[in-house]
């Protein structure tokens, strides 16, 4: 049994609490929002974020990031990838003792094309990290918070790490795997979200399942070549954290990336979507931190670009999603060169 | 403009009819029902297989074998794959000079475990034989009927009569590109069928999109890896015609083999499951097929196995999913491991 805390009470970082505490760990919760934090402490629910799931009483709330981290050793991070430096800047402080830092957040930084576990790794001193595990995988909080069966990476260079996060986690319900490629499974875990926004997109513009699965698979593609690029092995785009967090985000009615784009798809401007969402949409900011960084380095990413011209430059959504389909290439392999293995 | 047999007015053929009619060839659909053909002759539809849909007038109905060949030197066969041999006997007979022969069928045969490519070097000789082509990829005929999107791999080991066969084809609606790999092309084409009826059983068991996630994840890392030992190039199973058809299947509502096994998850009865569905459910067959080559060759299949259970030894689908979900491997690469290029 260990005492773990949880860094974000949004309804991800609710339902990992609910599985660590399920495995019979003590869990701190903490939010910034007290009267969410007073609520999970009176009523056991966290009604905005996981309607209608009862929260295990072994879940406790914290306001204070301070209390929340006396004589912690291990955390879950689970913030917006845009407040994760903020979290950790304001964290360190109350720090005495090196830390396991799980984290569980999909999105590139923009301006830097830094991964989380760079942010991490730059924001808290060597002495008070003992390693960083990414956890991903095809994971709707909603389907987790009621024990449906899920599998999910433990990520890490440090293989013990990966395999310590694994034993916390795993249990009948929650099938913890892991994979060394901590590079693979935090670019596929983040560049799926522009994917599901653009097969939200093809769906909202009544386009039929032929299309969706041909976007998703030149979208893999696409995410493996940038992978390659940064360092990935690209046989982690064929796993869990790549073609199955991939499906999982863009057929699913959980997902908000896929709803974001359905609405752009049906004709709605993207500042009224994300009003409407009352949640994080993951996929515009790391649109727009891929589409920079592909920009600058010459990767070839046509489907992020579609994405940014109809996020950012206000194109049609039906020009550019038939524009996309009809300039493909004519020999696959092309296409597909980046999945070879790396020697 | 080419003058094209189609052998097969199931939903698949006539679709693919239509898109060579659209494409402004003469196309002869050939099915053994006098009827149907009569129906496609006078009222221009085929409504047991696409109702609601017009064809075009340049589709002519023949239920003369013979008479649907004269003069003709490319055919596409789509009927089930339990009819291939039968068919392909009887063309023999008929025919004069060399033939392309398109085939758009996805299954493999049980026994022998050969491939629709395998069948046809086998039955046509040599002398009247210039070039088979495998046409595959995410496309229910529902959606290629009403000229969605759509994105389809020709495939064979000529190059030069995969790209006339793109040429035959390829319009604004209807996009092919070729890929030389006809093993790993068919075998993708084939094994998704399975998969499909495992997404099916989970859904109709009440599971959510994490496990149909996990369950398409190993399925496809399961392709692979009896593909690679076929000789495949694991390259294909990331493409149109691996994780693309694997997606288009799993996930639509179109999809039969999915249906069916929706029903098995529900707790209905193959028999009764295949009287209902009233058109050939292939994944039942290749399930046979693969599980008897998998066994005899020391391929590790579990999805494969699981399904072959269910169907085939009226074990319990709830116990035999739980089963296969709660034991997978600890690392996620010992799954993937197929993927890696060949040298």
């Amino acid at each position: 049994m260990s005492e773990i805390t949880v860094l974000g009470a949004g309804s991800w970082g609710t339902a990992l609490a609910m599985v660590l505490a399920d495995n019979k760990h003590n869990v701190r919760l903490w939010s910034h929002r007290k009267e969410q934090v007073e609520e999970i402490n009176s009523k056991h629910t966290n009604d905005l974020y996981l309607p209608d799931v009862k929260l295990p009483a072994s879940i406790i709330g914290y306001d204070s990031l301070e209390e929340s981290l006396i004589g912690i050793d291990t955390i879950l991070m689970a913030v917006p990838t845009s407040a994760v430096r903020e979290v950790l800047r304001k964290l360190v402080s109350f720090v005495d003792r090196p830390l396991t830092i799980i984290h569980a957040s999909k999105g590139m930084e923009p301006g830097t094309f830094k991964r989380i576990s760079e942010m991490i790794a730059e924001e808290v001193p060597e002495h008070l990290l003992s390693a960083i595990v990414v956890l991903s995988g095809p994971s709707h909080a909603e389907e987790v918070s009621c024990r449906q069966i899920t599998t999910v990476t433990s990520s890490s260079t440090s293989i013990k790490a990966a395999e310590a996060v694994q034993d916390l986690f795993i249990n009948k319900h929650f099938r913890v795997y892991t994979n060394p490629d901590v590079v693979g499974v935090e670019i596929g875990g983040a560049l799926k979200n522009i994917v599901a926004l653009g097969a939200g997109i093809s769906d909202g513009l009544g386009y039929g399942d032929n299309t969706k699965a041909a976007l998703m698979t030149r979208g893999l593609a696409e995410i493996a070549r940038l992978g390659t690029h940064m360092g990935a092995n690209p046989m982690t785009f064929s796993g869990l954290t790549g073609i199955g967090d991939l499906i999982a985000t863009c057929t699913s009615k959980h997902s908000r990336n896929w709803r974001a784009g359905n609405m752009l798809g049906q004709g709605h401007k993207l500042d009224e979507v994300l009003d409407n969402m009352g949640m994080v949409v993951e996929g515009v900011r790391t649109t727009k931190a891929v589409y920079q960084f592909a920009s600058t380095n010459n990767v070839s990413m046509p489907i992020t670009t579609a994405i940014y011209k109809i996020l950012f430059e206000n194109e049609s959504p039906k020009e550019i999603v038939d524009e996309l389909m009809t300039r493909m290439r004519t020999h696959e392999m092309e296409d597909l060169r980046d999945f070879a293995s790396r020697s």
